[in-house]
């Protein structure tokens, strides 16, 4: 394996593929915007904190910052083309949710409403929000959790069945494969 | 799809399958210790920032804390089972690489060294470390990359011929399909 130094201006597409999930938030009408990520994380187990990075020019970084709440949305590959769409179209003159065709339902313990076509829903409150160079990282403490009933067997995702969604960079996304290994 | 209540406290797997990268990092001597993480994810572009959850029983913790760098290294998928290793043992009373079998490389920019078998490396000066809940995150300013010069074409993961590894929770892993869509 040759090695070559990388383009450090496109570090980040060393670590795709990463999964892309969509993050719902709400306006102060309760309108629900839903926008496509690839920079998110586990935190925490207790507290659960699940973060997010955000570039503050995005329309949903006003939504989170006013309404302190956020949903984490994650997306079977089926539906990659609505993914791709929520990620490159702004919430801040269109209607994401109609346009793409997403159902919504109400959250639990939340405002914000989450999408019905995903296998898990993260609800979360804000908890902390941390200037990090050209982004914000949002700090999400998560407060409810809704699953596919069928798509995980003893928490763990079923990868035959479920196939969450990958950014791979560019307009490119990829799968999981049916592949497992186990110790 | 019929919705249930999940497993709070397991909120973490819902969001796997998640990439399994070894980060490096050295003791005061310069012996290199690899840990398997999955919560980490890029943060800024510019600066460049990639952030990983650590728990402050890992030894790795305080070997970040005290060099104040790290390395990202991301594994193909053959070398599961060296990652699987890297992630269940401690590196405090045993040397990890000697008994995984990784082969170390020197970084251009840090002291930390990198693993030679990994596609691409990230070589990181600790930039902020944040406590946040039973975790903390430490954020790294990149300073340098290496790819494998054929992995990527124009920085994208060639995703039929490099397979990363992704953790499923438990023991058990994943990798990515051979499947891409294009927009």
């Amino acid at each position: 394996m040759v090695k070559k130094t990388g383009n450090l201006e496109k570090f980040y597409q060393y670590a795709f593929p990463m999964q892309a999930v969509i993050l719902t938030c709400k306006d102060k009408n309760g309108k629900t915007n839903p926008i496509t990520v690839a920079w998110h994380t586990p935190i925490s187990k207790k507290p659960a904190l699940y973060g997010v990075s955000i570039a503050p020019n995005r329309y949903s970084y006003k939504l989170i910052k006013e309404s302190k709440e956020f949903a984490i949305n994650f997306v079977p590959f089926i539906h990659v083309e609505r993914i791709h769409f929520c990620g490159k179209k702004s919430g801040k003159n269109i209607d994401k949710i109609k346009e793409s065709g997403f159902t919504l339902s109400k959250s639990k313990k939340i405002k914000t409403k989450i999408i019905k076509e995903c296998y898990a829903n993260l609800e979360c409150k804000l908890y902390r929000s941390v200037n990090l160079g050209d982004h914000t990282f949002f700090v999400g403490e998560v407060v409810n959790t809704k699953i596919n009933d069928t798509a995980f067997e003893k928490d763990i995702l079923n990868n035959k069945k479920i196939k969450p969604s990958y950014y791979l960079g560019g307009n490119l996304y990829t799968t999981i494969s049916n592949n497992k290994k186990q110790f």
